[in-house]
């Protein structure tokens, strides 16, 4: 993907301001597009994905309309949308540039572009997949962009409206759009719960002196990890918080206290994020001192064994020379005398470094 | 626990907001509820528990009303005094959340809610253990929610009510909040006093190099519980600093220099927190520099030991060859003078080592 | 270089505030001057080069004039121009001034002057090299400097006002110097594609544990020069706030978006600076750990060979001992229970070593 | 001190705010209060530390009204203190409190509460001691509490106004405070200094390699120390920020300079501790390196030792064997071309780690 | 000197604020006096010294009047300079205080005071030498005060002033002051230039691996210049900035520019000097690699040597045994047996040590 991004961004390089490309993963199936449509007392559910349908609302209306597109692949789809719903064309290169950092762009009074990413946790790679989704939310409808992969990760919101349970019903797109919000900072709780337990592995294996090298990666892959999370969720704090405080007439009061609450979860989010790195920069460091501990144990190990055996060793040699002269050889007690002096020796080895500690 | 509350987030994905879940400790007692009356000249005390009885007092009423809530794990429970109290289900929510950080929420003119962390240090399994309180303070009324567990922390300031010392009994509900808040904090002080001693502990250990990897465990582990204190804290001040700048309408004038008190206690509570931090990655610092020194000098008697016999040794090694014609064999005084010779390069070798500064 | 600098500042020392003076790389041609004059309708490009045709529009002209200067490094070619757009003296010597930092100055109402940095990543040195860029926006002119290089930068851009693609003919000044910078912003994302390239083979190397002096030489390099890029277009985030926020007469509100745009771009590149700087300052961790614990495993292996073959040799040694009387040496088996001895010995350490989970 | 103090609290746990307690070092004097009075032509001193004759100066009186109060341990005495001054129960609470940070207070527009530390520098116990100050600043008088200790530290200012020196007697109470303010951060100056001398005697032992376990515990003693003097000046700096920015009715345009030059000193005063601290973490990474080298320069000495003899060694046991059949040993030139092939043999490893730059 | 300045820190404590010593370098020479008057038609320079002449120009006067005192060591001259020109006693303070940091004091709407430093590198102690230079800009006067050392460093503007080169001569004293703070600022990048030699060549050694302790030492020293010359730059920054900023009736409109492009060159340096601090943290970083990974290269050396030859010694030492009943010695090919399996181990020993990359 990387070289295929790097084709791209050459061939971008001459081009026009506003040139729509897909630089994301490689997808085959069609954009699928669904056009749901309610309010406090009916619904109706377009899945036949025909773009002419997908219009502003006719002012007026009682009914909130809703576009959920799933598959941000193909330009011509987008460009169309754009048309339809008089979208600024550097709105539509966001929406499509899977590399864009979650923001919030007022492009006029009558529509907000927010875009934010879904984090799943790929429990076999052990890497966090990022899933670029856009908003677009006018005074009758929201636009909602996700990239194509399997499954509709709005499904249970879409389900509410369905059972009429919750608040959905009763409210305007901008309650939608908390609610389509929410469901992706759930996600980010279920992640971090994923990451949490890696650490309390490695946290365990550290204190209990038996991490090693895979360890050390796994470590490594851990903190990489939680920086393309904070990343991904850093900037939407801030976004939430220009949405609680500055009054858009898009957004209803009533709708400000949930607002409120989803940045407080964010912020818990980053803390936590935050908690993760902190801890795992202790255990590197108390890794470090294990290790350096553990050589110094094996050090002390080899030293009193050579401090021991060399000179045994080497009274050992004295006595295996040839001399022709060596009164102590012709000694009949010398064997047992130089056996006696060798264990005073050890002895004495051992207590000095009993007195040192090293034992 | 944490793989309960994998469950419950699971389950809250597809949930609608608002939706009351526990997800603490699991509890086995029912909540207590106890329904203080007071003013300066009398007070009573309803612990009935009838969930009838706590309403917003009418108003006019000279009378004090405060709810304590012993036990934050019934939903009908909260459900019930959320209407009775007209209070938002976010709030709600966040009261039963023990996962919620600190925070201070203004939902309306009447009515302002505030959430922190009751600290206690366990000796035993030297961690610090968290309790969920939250306070929701009204023109006439204060309820005040805690976790279920062993004793209300509550008791001194209702001791103060009863026996109409201090001066709570004078003043509004305002007063009995910060009365409330002062004792959790003074709370914190303890626990740090706790965390102060095991570092001094640590400090003396390492300072006089006798520290080894279960010091090193205990320093993680401080380090890992002064970052949970650290995160229960740190919102506190700002909570506090709010509450003292902004005027609100349910906070006397009066109470206000003794709001100030307690934003001075809780900054000296962080700034012993960081205090600690520091000293503490100073003395990972100076552990690592000391293990490293040890080294050095283990790897210095090795080399002595290795320096001295491995010539010696050799030399030993020569004169036990069976070579047919080797001179100094045959000469009387060959074996002394060997002897001789080993001395002096044994002399040699420890002037030049002591010259390095080896020994 | 850095000698010719040196010179060049001691020789400025005693000059006046404002003498030109080029101490940038050493240029053998001379300056390339294009002039291009173009409206929606029509375009013009005056490759002559001639000093006289460049002057400030007449007011009233509906032709866009853009002046593009190939080459910094002739004192009376900028006075010259200096002279013919009447800009500031100390806006020539930063236009001069290969050093200077990214930075936005408003002279006066009619002149925005804004300098940044162009970047290529030399893949052979594996080195950043930096151009010096600047532009001065007027009412109907927009002048372009680049240090003489091969090649001209803006060549997309020019093709595209003679194809008439894209926005650029519609628009004035203001979204030329937006197209200009976009070009260079876009080259930026090309740098940090190959320093990630990079980033990624390190990574491999490391957590692979194959890493050695060579890698920890790159990385060192990477690092360098990531730190050129950060302090290249560090300003430039703040420069392109300002001009986003500030309403500057010579900017148009259409162009606004596309402002808000490269300021984007821009953070993007300055995020993945810092993540890739992370990531460094983690492998780097990650490597000193990997070197402490692969030493760790040669000081265990040199440890169980001497801890075994020591006291092996010791025996060895004794039964070499030339003593008149040694029982053992005279029994017929002698020679059969010193194996056996020895093989239990040896079989004694290996037992204690993998207690220990040395081997 | 640790130990009265934790009972201290938890006594105080059940108390009211407000309650007044003496927590600092046990004192056996009787606190000592002197009253003086002066304006620019007379002044009197009254030792007698009648509380009686300490009142708030009846309105109109040019007399300038000084109590300083030496000894903060007798609650009854900052209680009746506190009734004639009408101070808030917090302020006294304060006062009394030796573990209260620096912090400025304006309790009315009559009384402005201050309080910081005086630090000395223990030579012998290389450890600094902190005095808690406090001060009250009415209209027309001041009142000063210090702990008791031997000496009165505020006896220059009082030589100075018996002396008619300076400007004290010609200003009113706000320059009396600068004036001891003054005073107490020159005897910062003499700390840091006293703390500058100890960083060179390390830096030198460090960079001149001869430094060991006991200058690692001096490092460690000197950045705790900082901690402790930069924990109780820091707030200090942004306290006379205040009193210069805002204007209080207490404090005359004239003493404004001087407020200025005092806040200019306790900014002097922290960027020493910073720059303090910055060389201590550099030196810190010095040792540590010198360290690793010092160990490196052992461990090449073991291996050349090593890889010199263990062949020889080899050998000569070769030679020492008692084969029946060995050539080697029957000729006559044997034993010398053993000796000449050893030779060889140490000088090609000597040649060898020359050229590994090992020797 | 260190011990000078504390005898004069004890000596102040008891002094009364305003009292003027010197705390700097001793000096023998007298203060050197210079008076220029000049306009844009004439100039005349007074060497005479006479204080007398010093006055504040009369008002009306079309002349400029530049005082350049040359040496604050003489108390009398300062009280002197301070009476002609009424300068507040604590101005006269900062004036003569060597110690005194960079700032900027707006006294009253006729005078304005700023401080810096003149930094010099000196090449043979590897120091930086920081002279104390003080301004005061008045209507139609500046009084430049600079310590007493060989040569006059504003040399090269007094002889613009003769020359009526630039356009000091055409400009207020507000320029003269922009143009001696340009000449002060210019020299910091002299000095840069010198350490940023001094850090290449460290770069080289360290990433060429050829660098041990006297590098280290180099490193540290390095990074302490840094941190002066840091502390001395980095508040005139601010100060510059407020100057640009803050409309001073003492600032013509037109010198704004050039404090401007002031401001710019010193952010300048403060750049350069970080990229030097971030590229030696890295480069320490790197160097403490690179001891381990040559240790770890020592030591397995040490391994290989000692796993091969052990146990051939061994091998050796049992054949060198003296028992009665051994019959491999009578083997008569025993002798050729033993070599081959002690040349087969060594294979051995050395394919094992190749497949775990040691060698
Ligand atoms: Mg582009
Ligand atoms: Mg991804
Ligand atoms: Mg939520
Ligand atoms: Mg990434
Ligand atoms: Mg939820
Ligand atoms: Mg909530
Ligand atoms: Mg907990
Ligand atoms: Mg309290
Ligand atoms: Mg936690
Ligand atoms: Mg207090
Ligand atoms: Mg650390
Ligand atoms: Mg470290
Ligand atoms: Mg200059
Ligand atoms: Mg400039
Ligand atoms: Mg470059
Ligand atoms: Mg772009
Ligand atoms: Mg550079
Ligand atoms: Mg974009
Ligand atoms: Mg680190
Ligand atoms: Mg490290
Ligand atoms: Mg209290
Ligand atoms: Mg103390
Ligand atoms: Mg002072
Ligand atoms: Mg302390
Ligand atoms: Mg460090
Ligand atoms: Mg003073
Ligand atoms: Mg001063
Ligand atoms: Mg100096
Ligand atoms: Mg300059
Ligand atoms: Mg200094
Ligand atoms: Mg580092």
């Amino acid at each position: 993907m990387a070289r295929r991004r790097k084709q791209l961004y050459k061939q971008k390089l001459g081009a026009s301001p506003g040139t729509l490309t897909y630089i994301g993963q490689e997808i085959e199936h069609a954009t699928r597009i669904k056009r749901i449509e309610y309010n406090e007392a009916n619904y109706q559910i377009d899945e036949s994905g025909k773009l002419t349908h997908c219009q502003i609302p006719a002012p007026g209306t009682s009914l909130i309309s809703w576009i959920s597109v799933d598959g941000i692949h193909e330009p011509p789809v987008i460009e169309t949308l754009g048309q339809h719903f008089r979208l600024h064309r550097l709105m539509l290169e966001d929406i499509m540039n899977t590399l864009q950092k979650p923001k919030l762009e007022q492009y006029d009074d009558n529509t907000l572009y927010l875009t934010l990413k879904m984090l799943r946790y790929n429990t076999t790679t052990q890497e966090v997949d990022t899933e670029h989704i856009s908003f677009v939310l006018g005074r009758h409808y929201l636009l909602s962009f996700q990239e194509e992969r399997e499954g509709d990760i709005f499904k249970p919101v879409l389900n509410r409206i369905v059972a009429s349970a919750g608040k959905t019903r009763q409210n305007g797109p901008d309650y939608l759009l908390y609610a389509l919000i929410d469901l992706i900072v759930d996600n980010y709780f279920l992640v971090l719960d994923q990451i949490g337990s890696n650490v309390d592995i490695i946290e365990d294996r550290i204190v209990q002196n038996t991490a090693g090298q895979p360890t050390l990666a796994t470590l490594y892959g851990l903190k990489r990890e939680l920086g393309v999370i904070r990343r991904s969720v850093w900037p939407l704090r801030d976004m939430l918080g220009l949405l609680v405080r500055e009054e858009s007439p898009l957004i209803d009061a009533h709708t400000n206290p949930y607002l409120r609450d989803l940045y407080d979860h964010v912020t818990q989010v980053l803390e936590t994020i935050d908690s993760y790195r902190e801890l795992m920069a202790s255990l590197l460091d108390v890794y470090l001192s294990t290790v350096s501990n553990r050589m110094n144990s094996v050090m002390k190990t080899l030293t009193i064994f050579s401090a021991i055996f060399m000179p045994l060793t080497f009274i050992a040699g004295i006595y295996g020379m040839n001399f022709k002269i060596m009164p102590e050889l012709e000694d009949p007690l010398g064997y047992y005398k130089v056996w006696l002096f060798m264990g005073l020796l050890a002895v004495v080895m051992i207590i000095y470094f009993r007195r040192r500690g090293w034992m």
